[in-house]
């Protein structure tokens, strides 16, 4: 259950609300709006009743929701949220926000080299991984710290804003320190563990999605987020599993449009992942937008044929300036900008 | 192998390759081509002798088709393909081209208001169904010839094309009659009995991938419909299955950057089909557009919630009106005329 | 809605009620039981009235068919129906039976040697494509007739039944003439008017699971069958399309205990498609008989490394004895015979 | 690459071996065997010198490994891992080893009626969740440490052995000290920061097979559990998300005989999660012994329908009982003791 307070309630008014639900042993979630304070209501088995609002002031309206997911939900709070990064880069906002970068940080030049080129042609975050997910045991599996100091060095010398991923609990206080934005890769959608930790932070968070985890898994997996307290929270799609075993994954932009009806929250789109080849990035990239995406994250490094990672579908600079130059016609036609 | 003649060759020359491959117990596919003629040799086991064209004339070069579809594939045919339906309706050029209408031809006056409607916001193909393929025997079948009757009205009344799908063998005379397009619907992907036969017909073909096939599989269903005589072929992505349950299917546009790089055929995406969801048919004509398809086939209804069949997923004229405007707006931002 | 008949109920009396439905405009199907009959009613739109059996005599019993598939259901008819193919070849009745042979009939003595040495092993169907659904145009597509004609006099040869696969309407007759179990195969699980047509022949049916079919599609697939007035149907589970590329399908073995609770169907299992592994076959054919399937169907060819078609998954003459010693191991296990 | 020393080879043979691998920056992995040592090398790319060995004593055979996966293959050790977890319970042996217990420990009467009970039916280890891994944060999320001490308590009172799940680093080190058996759960899998705490444990760990992974993945994801100095791993198949919705996962028991031949790990099946329906679990548990499965573990709760988690596919002990007289009838006509 939601409880809307009325425009004029005061702060008295609403700790009045979430004391009365504290006392039924329900937990309240006072959630940020930009003219009205809503309280969602969570730990509740079933229906409340609506009695529970008797002899408080300054409620506006109570309202049921329907779905299993709450504080994620557009029945919860209808505007769209806008994460604000810093400098004006705001995620969810009218402006398409575009990250770049290489899959894995690999050395000093390769960060910066990808940096100021990413910047010149319309980034504002930089992307790139310390810690690398990988398959197997014997392959690259990032710089570790040395790779999250790269990417603030990067940060300072552009000005970009720095998203990258967490792998675990142990180093996630070191990537709190030198990310603007806290990636949670996809096979960690459902690290319940992790995602507490992370919501602890109260950090800006890109949530992936799991290769195999539904859009309703996925917005459960956020709802961990905004029931630790973290609001600040964006959805990624980045390829699902499928038979097809000509890309890597399959680009499920249908969840677009889906996600966008039923949460407030930002929605990105890989295009590098979901796709998995090069030359075919740049379509799902403007395919993305076209369906509605709030931001993109796209895979750029300067020599892919000798990445340590994911060379065979990261962009060289200059096919990202055409990417870039591509979406900006679609987010144009949109009426958006980039 | 693929023997590309020379721009200047005769048709003697032709001949005398042709006859030289037919020697050898393997099978001839002169192949149109814009400026000069290409001949495709299937019904080799393993690579062919180059020795092959030893004294013959007019060749201008022997290429190696390295997959296993052949007359499909831009290896053997590097230029779009292009499907001329006739009024200057084009399938495969520059414009794109958008097929609407019913699900299921109903009534009369269902299909000449919605004819009437399409044709008026810019649709060029009229699209119904006479014969439908249902999941259940006790579910609405189709109004039969007195739906391709119907259809062939409301063309008579519009100047629409019609689009509409064979079931079987048996009635493909009369759909091949009445149709300028015929549909093979994604259940019959793969029913290579009536592949052949559709291909005899040299009619312009519809070719909807299976909700399960993959990419190769459809290009080698398609392959089917070329190796049979018939290269008007345009392929249609309509949803694959996945695990997700929230949209009736998974609209793949991964497939049509792929398809484009690996064939000349042109794509189609079935936005309707592949969402399954009247509010999110938009985003995904767009995405498909932004994603380089050649084509929209799109499911209109005065009255969807009166529907046969497929009413949750059909749009209004007027929603039809609002989703042309928007694809009109990503297309011409590609630099493509709707 | 079905209505039973008292035992004791006249075949007047079961007419009377079938004319009271039509008149009604609904369809009546008199279901064949061992001690009683009951009658399906297929038509309505919602539930019936149950004044419906008001003034008619005989009628023991009104049942309400909760699920969209009717005939096929438990429901309907609670006892397994039991498939004879004459000679004393039962199937869904204690004993599994076991169907064997090449994947295509190639040549006279590929099928007379396998007929004789899977007979002498046990099997009491001999299998084998006389037309051969594949992927390619280009790929052996089957003997058509005379295939048909070498089953024929395998059969003669040996006593087994045959079974074969139906690929379409034009030679349907021809293989209704020559099998004993007509064949539909997966790609043609949803070919509804070859469902027709296959119904019409009233010849016992192996239905296979479409790749991508879902057990309500399938059992909405049988569905058309029984509506079609046969009632001697079996289901073949062989293999889903999955992610997992290490083997050919998923052999789906959760489908068994579903199926055999959801109709009184019986329930086959074809282990070589499913896995698609010769040495894997036999663990597969075990496992699906202890979960409870009433048959099997497997390939087998004298030299599998020669064979057309399918010789990955071919067991030799050979094999297939040890996979019999097996698969009795495990059927006495559970009480049935093979 | 994989060197085998001689059954006469002395450890400073065996050190000498390791020594000079170091030397040239790869990893020795001294591999147990029942008569001789093997040394997996891990860390190359590409194939070794096999000049290598030149001038080392001690080793009879140098092998190389073709599969990504290395210390899991049977190409590195033939014969079968067996872990051992005390008191004669030996997992990956002839005897089929059963796990059975509640989804979630839920109290002290609760675990220790179940333990007492199938303990009389002939478990030899007790399952059961002190944390769980939850879809909703709003769910039942587990007792936590006060769980652990529970089944710890029915260990002292039954004799049973406890296999508990694992849900992040920070609880390891108490789940290490109460269980015999570590599980990490399906979302896991691919934990890798989890993977290598839970290595350095040493303890036996069950590795389930996450809901989308291939086999491929699972083995990799076993190979840094072995990479990381622990052999006591066996894998444990779950059930995979398909597009079939009336199961809960599809149990690819497909799996069993490719894990049997690809690897020397025990594999164990999990009909519960697997398919998801009480009634269906002992068909599922047969089939997959009857496939070669070397263990099974499944949930069984006195009171299925007040469980606070899955009591859907709970069994209760009498049917639990049921069960095992069925997996004991398949196991022994297998020649396998229960």
């Amino acid at each position: 259950m939601l409880i809307v307070m009325k425009p004029s309630a005061t702060a008295a008014e609403v700790e009045a609300v979430a004391e009365k639900i504290r006392s039924l042993g329900l937990a309240p979630h006072p959630i940020p709006g930009a003219e009205r304070v809503a309280i969602g209501i969570t730990g509740n088995k079933g229906p409340l009743d609506p009695a529970l609002s008797d002899g408080l002031s300054g409620i506006a309206d109570t309202i049921r929701v329907s779905q299993p997911w709450k504080l994620v939900s557009r029945e919860v709070k209808a505007e769209d949220t806008v994460i604000d990064l810093g400098d004006g880069v705001r995620l969810g906002g009218p402006s398409i926000v575009v990250m770049a970068g290489p899959c894995s940080v690999e050395s000093r030049e390769q960060v910066l080299e990808t940096a100021r080129a990413v910047k010149a042609l319309g980034a504002t975050l930089l992307r790139g991984g310390a810690w690398k997910p990988r398959t197997s045991p014997y392959e690259f599996q990032g710089l570790a710290e040395e790779g999250l100091k790269l990417l603030a060095e990067a940060r300072d010398a552009t000005g970009l804003k720095v998203v990258t991923e967490v792998m675990d609990a142990e180093t996630l206080p070191l990537v709190a320190e030198y990310a603007d934005l806290i990636q949670i890769g996809a096979r960690n959608m459902q690290n319940f563990s992790l995602l507490r930790k992370v919501a602890a932070t109260n950090k800006p968070v890109l949530l992936k999605r799991g290769p195999s985890a539904t859009i309703k898994e996925w917005l459960m997996a956020a709802e961990y987020l905004l029931a630790g307290g973290n609001y600040q929270v964006a959805l990624c799609e980045r390829g699902i599993r499928t038979f097809e075993s000509m890309t890597r994954n399959t680009l499920d932009l249908n969840a677009v449009p889906v996600l966008k009806q039923l949460t407030h929250l930002p929605v990105v789109v890989d295009p590098s992942h979901g796709i998995g080849l090069r030359a075919h990035v740049p379509a799902m990239a403007r395919a993305g937008v076209a369906a509605g995406a709030d931001g993109l994250i796209v895979e750029v490094h300067p020599r892919p044929e000798k990445a340590l990672s994911d060379g065979h579908q990261s962009l060289t600079p200059e096919e990202f300036g055409r990417l870039m130059a591509q979406v900006r016609v679609i987010a144009g036609a949109l009426g958006r900008p980039v």
